[in-house]
């Protein structure tokens, strides 16, 4: 299929994928767009031109997805269907939807979410073994728990950020032989890492079944879970990682709906033991996104989301299993995606192996974690052989110096 | 001092107590109101009436405190004197302020704010020996960051609950021997806590100074960090308590405000080693309220939060030094509140010693754990012995059944 909005061979953003984000020009208010090619339709300026016929109210007039999302599963399908027809090179109102288009470059992207809830999980096997390796060497790799659900934790919604924020390097406590030392962290991480973006939600009290993800989750979007491992070494027990995280997480600006990745979805890994009923989908989740992480200008890893362990279907059932209700806006992540090679690992603890095999970078430098004025870039897509490039963009930031110096 | 409104002996609400909260008579919209003795003065009332001058716009014209809390230090500070002329015995606009004023029974109370993040601490020297005792009796009860930095986690903002609220039953996995047993909680559980409100957000890259809480937290709540100690046992390793929390905290709807405390606030325990200096104070910053837990109709719990080891200023701080931001409606709890005593202690795995114990009600049944249909009460106060007692009022919760049966 193609659309009237030409697209750029390679694009992320054809007419099977309709990506929504949330930008301005200038200083104009933000305001949802869709994505074409390298182009963007303001989803407020044709809304308001009556070119949704009656599909939406007010809920593109507004500076973030969250009134659209809350509208609900057919709400999304039937905007999805008419913005096919609007953008399809068979569309009757080229002329109408020409003002309301805009070169993507020209569009500061904010937070496409007004964000609910942050939750993280850990289910990659290969992340959460290498990390049980490194960090327990004597033990078993993984937890006991760790094959019956997805283990996860929630993290801070305040400092979830888009693309291209500036990621100023954390201060913290950390341990230093017996001593322990304030300062920026020494050992600040990436985590590659795909979000799932809540549009409907549910009542506190029941619980949603995993074949009903669908229902609940709007889109996905890429996500950097920048971690400092030194921080977080020195906090984390027994209640979980909080400072060592919860400085920032950055996502992509384009939430890509659920909607076109589903004639990819595939079966995930077997899961044994066999997860408990409530964890047990009768219909595949897996998607078979491939993912890569460039540090300054060398990619660092390439690896592939069909590989983990728990689907995002089960991960939502899990959060809701104890009666935790959903809201509109809530985000979580996938866990950092690690394959079985080493060149597939998604964070730099895995790939230096805690910073004992540093990294060769193009420029000839060499990497352990990250330096000030590092930058960070992933990008994901689906697809794209034979079938249509359902692509993410990227989510990119850049590291810049603490404020404070060290003492202890 | 005194008011023109009738304050009854006792009342947690006199002239210097000025509490907020946000309720509704029947069906209306939901409005934020002051209390005053048995009574609460409808706050968008008065501010459409003209009668709090140019103070605030259509903050108070909303369903939460939040728009308030924006606004500020400084305007909080006017607000609070300009309520104080008002509802003082001398006031000259009494006429006109009671057609604002509602009796407090008949005001139905939601949520006081939108919850932004919502964090948990675990400042309690007595709480925090207590469980290291139970859950590693052959190790150190205090693991090695304790004395360093106040220990806490991000919980689930989507389900704060007002007082009032009944509380489901949470299902999810546990350990049975060398099982994994799927169904409701057996081990549920209160935590005692006070809750502490954002008001003023701060910047991302920025860190607040210990000093500086009362420019960012405008008031005080109790909490009811509702506890699932069997699903906490199996999930919470390595990343901390998730589901075993995440159905549901209680918050009493009336926000002490911080100014009303101040008279108050006094020295904690003497911290060693000496912290930090981003954690040293140079003003007292603990806050000795009086608190207590009923079970159904037993007090099961008197507790002093003097004894808190952390303050909720270094509680602001440390959760702000690796930059992360705050914002209006952002809600801290302080921990469980354990003292030194058996029966000082805030949940019940410490008062039953983790079910080993019974609690004998006066009712003549015991309890080890929650049972459906029980009634747990928190009440606390500050002062009351020659000074103005400024207190909480209470936040209350029952159990209700699971929905879901056991499996395994």
């Amino acid at each position: 299929v193609n659309s009237w909005v030409e697209v750029p061979d390679g694009s992320d953003f054809p007419l099977e994928n309709l990506a929504m984000g949330v930008g301005h020009r200038g200083g104009g208010p933000a305001r949802p767009h869709v994505a074409i090619g390298d182009h963007a339709l303001d989803l407020a300026g044709i809304s308001a031109d009556g070119l949704l016929d009656k599909l939406v109210g007010s809920e593109f007039d507004q500076a973030s997805l969250n009134a659209f999302l809350a509208l609900g599963p057919s709400r999304w399908r039937a905007v999805r269907e008419r913005l096919t027809e609007l953008l399809d090179e068979g569309s009757g109102q080229v002329d109408r939807l020409r003002g309301h288009l805009v070169a993507r470059e020209e569009l500061t992207m904010v937070l496409p979410i007004e964000v609910a809830d942050y939750v993280d999980f850990y289910s990659s096997l290969h992340h959460a073994t290498n990390l049980g390796r490194m960090f327990r060497p004597d033990g078993e790799p993984l937890l006991p728990n760790w094959r019956h659900l997805p283990v996860g934790y929630h993290g801070r919604s305040g400092t979830v950020v888009v693309s291209g924020a500036s990621i100023p390097r954390p201060c913290g406590l950390r341990a230093d032989g017996d001593d322990v030392v304030f300062g920026p962290s020494r050992l600040l991480d990436i985590e590659l890492e795909v979000g799932f973006v809540v549009g409907a939600g549910s009542e506190r009290g029941q619980s949603v079944r995993v074949d009903d993800a669908d229902q609940h989750v709007f889109g996905v979007v890429l996500l950097n879970d920048w971690s400092a491992r030194d921080i977080q070494a020195f906090e984390y027990q027994p209640l979980g990682p909080f400072l060592a995280k919860s400085f920032a997480t950055s996502i992509s600006p384009w939430v890509v709906p659920l909607e076109a990745l589903r004639p990819h979805f595939t079966e995930g890994p077997v899961q044994k033991p066999t997860p408990a009923d409530y964890l047990r989908a009768t219909r595949p989740w897996a998607i078979p996104l491939e993912l890569e992480v460039e540090l300054n200008a060398t990619t660092i890893s390439r690896t592939d989301f069909t590989d983990m362990y728990w689907t995002f279907a089960q991960q939502l059932a899990h959060t809701t299993i104890n009666g935790a209700s959903l809201r509109t806006g809530d985000l979580y992540g996938s866990g950092t995606v690690s394959g079985t090679d080493f060149t597939a690992r998604g964070s730099l603890i895995e790939l230096t192996w805690r910073g004992t095999e540093p990294l060769m970078l193009a420029d000839g430098s060499t990497r352990t974690f990250l330096a000030d004025g590092d930058s960070v870039t992933i990008r994901g897509w689906c697809g794209g052989n034979g079938s249509a490039r359902i692509g993410f963009g990227e989510v990119q930031g850049t590291i810049v110096a603490a404020g404070t110096k060290e003492s202890s």
